[in-house]
């Protein structure tokens, strides 16, 4: 099926690593990479309006299939006009595939080759979810970018296990192609292969092949120690196609988005932002803090002097610590814009530059990898590997 | 003490009731009544922030001294510079006294002529509140408008008991003119009295002698029926001045508004429109309804089509539907910015109908009022005397 709207123009490549910069064009608006993604699990971002949203910088936003599938239903949203109307994003949306959810539902679900059988949390109804029902639902629900519908082994798996996941997620992949209508949504194809770097590389190539219009990186960042997932994306983002998006899912600490962009990564999504802001916990300047502590009661600077948030323009530290004990719903609205704006910001910051080729210097506190722990599991494969 | 920069100017009086439209100047800008005020109780209006605020039409916002004192207390908000600075509300602040809170504690509570004592539900220590206390704390929170510390009676009360409360209310109120220390503060005295018509209007005609910059009506609202609220205001409100502002504390239903009004009242505040939001009952049109029902999953009108809020301009009822099905608290902001807002053009829809001498034609389905229960305690004394 032919693409419509979607062009990825790489605007410069560093020098010394794999980084670049680049303009992706989709049927709604331009992401200039890299970028990080916000997660608006059920067509929410949360606690955060559309408005505030635009102001945080994101320019795309990832939503989750299976939530939506389950709440309030894919023919709802399709009769709203789809996802962007229905959540009043007008940017690019990206959603999973409700792979990731399904699979993380351990005792709940039963996986065969046509699909995996579960029973939902929500109302114990048993749903039935297969490569076709995936891009379906995804169809429906109207996203600019969807995602195949993949097995992702948990961690630790033995290479057995993740061979067979891997093997069977190929073919789900081309069941995927199959039964994709729309031609205004991209299917992006994910490279799974756990912490073996063999079965990650031969992966890659089989997904070259197919010529897909972008490609992640899952399976990554499921437990396992950051010194692994650094080392399996500096060994499997280079071998993606370079006009081609890449995205790296689940993923959005400062050190781990620096060192994949040094890979090559344009794209990034995580919850991270607003699930820290609901426990007081603010990122700012590559540190996580507490605001809750009591040295910010009478503390009457913004978080972050040098952010342009809505929440740092306007209120003290202060102000935020008396919400947080106060256990008051601003509070988490007011931390996640902040949080949000300060991982779009980073990612903007590498891209800039990235444009003046100064990124592994500018950035190279970030970019020493984390010594890989001897006594985790696999470690000796993954080193034999790299 | 002279005090500054405050003035109410009646523009409009109704020809067929006590109701008139009013441009009240306090220090922090100009109030134009009646309106109804939006309560923050800990200086945060919940889930909505002060941008979100200024467009719901709220001129003037409520915060309670009570919680302020507990979380993060008095002297933390002097030293960001006052209430306004604190949670960046620039608009005119009014603090309560602290004593419907307190007075609400029931077993915990110990009450002499010299004020109350009580265990803090928060940490459990002894808190000894006086009417000097109360204003000292009031002084230092720097709202427009501070009130006098008053003993609310329950109801139901005997007229010994309500006499009793009264009559130390008015010795506290002097002690609380002698404690005021601010002449950019206005501090309102309450008229109490429970349901007993003459013991309010003894005591309306002792505060007015008294010349203070504003009056408020309180009390009422603590589990009365309808019919009482809409009695005791008629017959308290006209004894007021008419060249100062009068506020009716805790009330904000349609009904309630539209018939004190009409006996004269300016000002009103209710935490009705958040704590609505927050189980997904909406108000619109004088109705209230619960957008959580199933016959709004499809319905992708907005929640009132004449409403000029940031929800209602952008949202659908079946997006919102699916918010509360899905607890998200993206709908908590959202309907309180809807509820709030409405609530507020009610009021500004009666001011309009004022200012152009139509109020008792156009607003005749309010006005009606509501039967007095026979069985109720205390309504013979309640009828006898009106
Ligand atoms: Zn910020
Ligand atoms: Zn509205």
């Amino acid at each position: 099926m032919p693409l419509l709207n979607f062009q990825f123009h790489c605007q410069a490549q560093c020098s010394h690593s794999h980084a670049r910069a680049g303009q992706w064009t989709t049927p709604h608006g331009v992401v200039e990479t890299p970028r990080f993604m916000p997660v608006g699990t059920t067509a929410t971002v949360k606690g955060v309006t559309p408005a505030q949203l635009v102001d945080t910088g994101a320019q795309m936003v990832l939503a989750n299939t299976y939530h939506l599938h389950l709440q309030p239903g894919e023919s709802i949203v399709a009769k709203a006009g789809g996802l962007h109307s229905f959540m009043q994003w007008s940017g690019p949306l990206l959603t999973d595939s409700g792979g990731f959810q399904v699979f993380s539902l351990s005792g709940l679900r039963k996986i065969q080759e046509d699909g995996v059988t579960f029973r939902s949390p929500r109302d114990g109804r048993t749903i039935h979810l297969t490569p076709e029902k995936s891009i379906e639902i995804q169809n429906q629900l109207g996203a600019d970018v969807i995602m195949a519908f993949d097995e992702c082994p948990p961690y630790p798996a033995t290479r057995e296990e993740v061979t067979a996941a891997t093997d069977r997620t190929y073919r789900w992949l081309q069941r995927c192609i199959a039964a994709h209508q729309r031609s205004d949504q991209a299917l992006f194809g994910i490279v799974q292969g756990g912490t073996f770097l063999d079965l990650r590389a031969k992966t890659a190539q089989s997904l070259v092949e197919l010529d897909l219009p972008g490609y992640a990186i899952g399976g990554v960042s499921v437990g396992e120690p950051a010194a692994f997932i650094q080392a399996i994306v500096a060994a499997t983002a280079p071998l993606l196609p370079v006009d081609k998006p890449r995205y790296l899912m689940g993923v959005g600490t400062y050190r781990e988005m620096a060192q994949a962009i040094a890979a090559g990564i344009d794209l990034f999504d995580c919850v991270i932002p607003t699930r820290l802001a609901r426990h007081g916990a603010v990122l700012s300047q590559g540190h996580r803090w507490n605001i809750k502590n009591a040295q910010y009661r009478e503390d009457f600077t913004p978080l972050d002097d040098t952010c342009p948030c809505y929440t740092c323009q306007t209120f003290s530290r202060a102000y935020l610590n008396h919400l947080v004990r106060s256990r008051e719903v601003l509070a988490y609205t007011l931390l996640s814009i902040h949080n949000i704006t300060e991982l779009v910001r980073f990612t903007q910051r590498i891209r800039a530059s990235i444009l003046d080729d100064r990124f592994t210097e500018e950035f190279a506190p970030y970019l020493q990898p984390d010594p890989l722990p001897s006594e985790e599991p696999f470690v000796s494969s993954l080193l034999q590997q790299s």
